[in-house]
């Protein structure tokens, strides 16, 4: 299955998706490079996860690029503990997630990740770059949308060298984009997923626990229980959406 | 001429180009954000001339951000000196400039800074974004081209908030676009930029002097000699394009 000239590089933060995209790109023989940030985001146990996840399959490279998005601020996710327990939405209903920008979005993360992930195929001379966004369950975040996937794969082909000079194209692979967070986990499991070494919390406790009710463990949460598979990680609450 | 509500982020290199730009800008009536980039350049010089540049302005605020590119590769700019002097074409020919992607190209640099402004931009409420990039002198960088700025502008439409919601467009104004580097220098003199503030060369000695013989140095020279100006900073050779 694994062809030599083939390689990609996956997001991975170490969350279900990004995970369930990397076991994905492998699948369609992808020989995959890891590409995850320390953004500032609150928690360690993010990155831990993604180092997790990156040491379970058999990435060609892993980097960690480092900045401090707390600079420029405009997230729940980047706040100080103290501020963003006030702002994380907790208990939210299934209806109201996805209907406005929440305030855990970062503005233009993903804008940020596929920009140095681009920098980064052109150096090796890649052209496949896959993202683990999802528009079912994007909990309301602009830049989880097909427009936005397609709009940077336009700016990959302006801004390169190679797409410049030969019009090679960057494709950014999507493949989670369509599915429900349900879809999601019987397509990890189906390509040997340990969702055991993931994270999705916003805001866990001390010992790594998941909150089991902000959009992103209820979103996760709902998607185990619809799927009918016991979600293997460890949660102060696990109610779920409907719970 | 200043308008409280019209405000923008220029992208701040301490190079002539981006001090012009920001000088344009406020001449436009934008109070400006300055937003420069510690992302692994071999000197500090350039980030000590931004710093001036923007000490000389009123900006609202002058952020930098890090970032190490060095972890990506892939260009003579971020390499360690002993390997970049080997790589930083010197002497070169003004017809030669230009028609091919030198080394000293930092693979999607433009992106990944106006990702960043796009960031802040999002958080600030701010609509505008400057950046001195120039087709005319642009030593064969995709990301400095018309097309690159219409694609980012595109992409910002859809990655966004305002823009998802509101369809708010945030503007990319790159005001040099057109200009030959002896009209820039000509703009900048007529809108008060003081040139010896600000820093070009690729590869400066310990004195902080250019070298006078990269890409950059030469175009920088040509300019100043084509509009009939000194440059005012030190050069270690000072022969310009055609010496």
């Amino acid at each position: 299955m694994i062809n030599e000239e083939k390689s990609a590089i996956v997001l991975l933060s170490g969350g279900m998706d990004s995970t369930t995209c990397l076991a994905l790109a492998e699948h369609q023989g992808f020989r995959c490079y890891g590409l995850s940030f320390r953004y500032g985001q609150r928690h360690d146990v993010e990155l831990r996860a993604a180092k997790r996840v990156a040491a379970a399959y058999t990435l060609i490279d892993h980097l960690v690029i480092d900045f401090d998005l707390r600079q420029i601020g405009g997230s729940a996710l980047t706040l100080d503990a103290d501020e963003a327990d006030l702002t994380v939405p907790k208990d939210r209903d299934e209806d109201y997630i996805g209907q406005t920008v929440p305030p855990t979005y970062v503005p233009a993360r993903n804008t940020i990740f596929l920009s140095f992930a681009l920098a980064w195929c052109e150096v090796l001379g890649v052209r496949d770059i896959f993202i683990g966004v999802n528009a079912m369950d994007y909990s309301g975040y602009p830049d989880c949308r097909p427009e936005f996937i397609a709009a940077f794969e336009q700016l990959a082909l302006t801004a390169t060298k190679a797409g410049a000079e030969e019009s090679v194209r960057t494709r950014i692979h999507a493949p989670l984009m369509a599915m429900t967070k349900a879809q999601i986990v019987r397509a990890g499991l189906e390509h040997g997923v340990d969702f055991s070494l993931t994270h999705t919390c916003y805001d866990p406790d001390a010992d790594d626990r998941s909150c089991g009710r902000c959009d992103a463990c209820r979103l996760r949460l709902k998607g185990f229980s619809e799927a009918g598979v016991d979600d293997p990680i460890a949660y102060v609450v696990k109610a779920g959406v409907d719970g």
